[in-house]
């Protein structure tokens, strides 16, 4: 069948067979399906949507269009974390070491941030000298030696998903869970993992903001990985407000280390543990969810995932001192309070004009190729329910650049709402697939 | 607005402005537009549809892309006629020396044969040494000197409107009526033409084959044509049953001879003659269209008709010897006749698997790149309602290559179906708009 016909047969709302998936995927790295081809049917599938079966097939073919890491000669169940993106989202720093100290290895390939939501990667690279660009021989000895290992995506891992990713970037076909769910489990799976926790997140700060559509995408992704023989959890997790105080980078990384030394803000404290619990659980390091608790909450207070994240810090090139010295992150010279125009509770602080407003000050990417000011971001000094007093600040503005400071305050004074009321508070957690 | 954006707001189902429009057509030449952002544009045309102003000013940016030829010097008002295409549909050779006859200047540009339906130029090349390749010198000289023209779509001829029907054939994005109608009044409306009559077929052997999507068609392209300050005529045909006897290339040219001589089938001439009458009225050749069919049959009876046809094959390089002498048109080595396998009446003669088998012996195109053999074709000796005999020849079939003869010979028997009784005959013209 030609590549034109597969389209035609999409088009017409007619499910594809695994075989025309392969044929679509190999074909963009030989050039024999030329990019224009893709993108017709990135639209048709945006128009008709794919089964199961299809996505499985999308993510089977993009998976295999690279190599796929065998991580057998290292001992134990390895298990990733994936979250699908939000703002203040720094879990991955937090739960790594604690599932690594906890005894499961964890291979974590991430991601950059764009528009509005932050990346693993970036945060990452604002500890001085962190490396993230390791090749798949760095990556398995790093892992090897330290229990867990943070990197970005190689150029050998799942090539058509980023070739794919790109086309879908300047097409407007980003916006399909099918598409979306293949795109992330393809990495995911390419990376020699046996299971996989999942964050996915829903609200006002998430990709995918309807609970609907979360549930969907959780239970696509559950599906993709349990038929390719993998473990595969996920949690929605509520992306109303921030996570955390810290929105930026070295804030965020800063934040995340005092997490691991037990003196973190409880909602990212506990996203954290309960997520490294699952994977914990998963890597069959504990016989419950409860003992899985027990152990990842020890490992904070026993310092040993502090120390794991110390030994992959100096594993990937990163100055170690910053996690006893956080002055010797890069800092913002420009720092400006944002005040409380009245007195009341805060009923909302919406999680996407502050990661926007994050972007505007430096600390994001507008663009693909946009430059990180590790030090801009935001401080919040308090959260949706907190009571406030009027002229009290709300907030710390970390910059180093002002050219965007009047827009990134507006947003962030639009971000909340101030009421005479306690708002009731919605458990983090909605459910878990 | 980047094309990004261009293509999520046609994604989501909104109107694009004339200037998203404008945009999106002219960098598809300047390379600002890559075609894959193109592609997935038509996609997302195919999906939602386009208002009669997206669709002018599609149109409208599609022929100005390319020259807007200036006839103004040549006196009286120009006057084409576009068919979408069928099979044996070869009125063109009969109706632009009719028209020219009769005083209209006729300014044709045709295009080639694909699948089924077969094309204007092909046909004209089965005249040894026709040249339909001429520049828009030689387009308007050849034009001031016999009255009419006929060439192919030239380089500077709406290339936009080239470029994008490439990558819609290759992207599954060609069945769309407004695509449909913006590709075709852009490269007529760059002619020069001050009018056009549209011949708009429907049934079995069109493209468009349904009667409600036929009608919408001629209403679109009739729109089109008149807010951009065009006079225009659609008539909406039949095309269940190939028209005339001849399917193929010479044996067309051969039977468009006959017509202008007087000696046609009833149903070829007639159309010819009514679509003729329709570019005399519209030229202002004639008050009312009984006049305007009077002057035509004239043209025919006295032999100037005749006349311009020979002139413009003289004109454009071609042997004006096969007018008289039909056997120097090239010759097919190998004739074969199907016969009637039960007697009774054809009540169905399906011009689609008759085009199809004609491009099977050599005829057509099954891809654009493939070469026509002049010779090959089908000759019907039966039509739809009459009476055959068992054992008589139906049609005789015409060869150089026996390659795909059986399978011809298939799709030729599959297409009568031979009953007891006589079928309703429906008119030829099924409505004007």
């Amino acid at each position: 069948m030609r590549a034109v016909d597969i389209i035609r047969k999409k088009r017409d709302g007619h499910a594809l067979s695994a075989h025309e998936i392969a044929r679509m995927v190999q074909g963009i790295a030989t050039h024999e399906v030329p990019e224009y081809q893709w993108s017709a049917l990135l639209m048709a599938i945006i128009w008709r949507g794919m089964s199961e079966a299809e996505i499985v097939a999308l993510t089977d073919a993009m998976m295999r269009s690279g190599s796929v890491v065998d991580l057998s000669a290292i001992p134990g169940l390895k298990v990733d974390k994936h979250s699908t993106g939000g703002v203040g989202d720094k879990t991955s720093l937090i739960l790594a070491p604690i599932a690594a100290a906890a005894g499961v290895p964890v291979p974590m390939v991430s991601g950059r941030g764009l528009g509005h939501a932050g990346g693993t990667l970036d945060k990452l690279e604002s500890i001085p000298g962190f490396r993230v660009n390791l090749d798949l021989d760095g990556y398995r000895s790093v892992l090897d030696q330290c229990g867990l290992v943070l990197i970005g995506q190689t150029a050998e891992i799942a090539p058509a998903d980023k070739h794919i990713y790109a086309l879908r970037d300047a097409t407007a076909t980003v916006e399909s869970i099918p598409l979306i769910a293949a795109s992330i489990m393809s990495k995911k799976l390419a990376e020699g993992i046996d299971g996989l926790v999942l964050d996915v997140k829903t609200g006002n700060g998430a990709y995918i903001e309807r609970l609907d559509d979360s549930r969907i995408l959780a239970r696509t992704m559950c599906s993709i990985g349990r038929d390719l023989g993998k473990r595969v959890r996920a949690l929605i997790t509520r992306m109303d407000q921030p996570l955390g105080n810290a929105v930026g980078n070295a804030v965020e990384v800063t934040e995340a280390l005092a997490c691991l030394r037990g003196n973190g803000p409880s909602d990212l404290v506990d996203l954290s543990v309960e997520l490294a619990a699952e994977m914990v659980l998963m890597g069959e390091r504990a016989g419950t969810l409860e003992e899985a608790r027990h152990r990842c909450r020890r490992a904070i207070a026993d310092g040993s995932a502090l120390d794991r994240f110390r030994r992959v810090v100096e594993a990937q090139g990163g100055d170690s001192r910053v996690i006893d010295d956080p002055s010797l992150f890069p800092q913002a010279r420009i720092r400006y309070d944002v005040a409380a125009p009245c007195s009341g509770y805060i009923q909302r602080l919406a999680a996407r004009p502050i990661g926007h407003a994050s972007m505007l000050l430096g600390a994001g990417r507008h663009r693909v190729d946009s430059v990180i000011d590790p030090a801009a971001g935001i401080i919040l000094h308090h959260k949706t329910g907190d009571p406030v007093e009027r002229g009290e600040p709300l907030c710390t503005v970390l910059m180093n650049d002002e050219s965007h400071r009047q827009a990134a305050l507006d947003l962030i004074r639009n971000a909340y709402l101030i009421g005479d009321s306690a708002p009731p508070i919605e458990p983090l957690i909605v459910e878990r697939t």
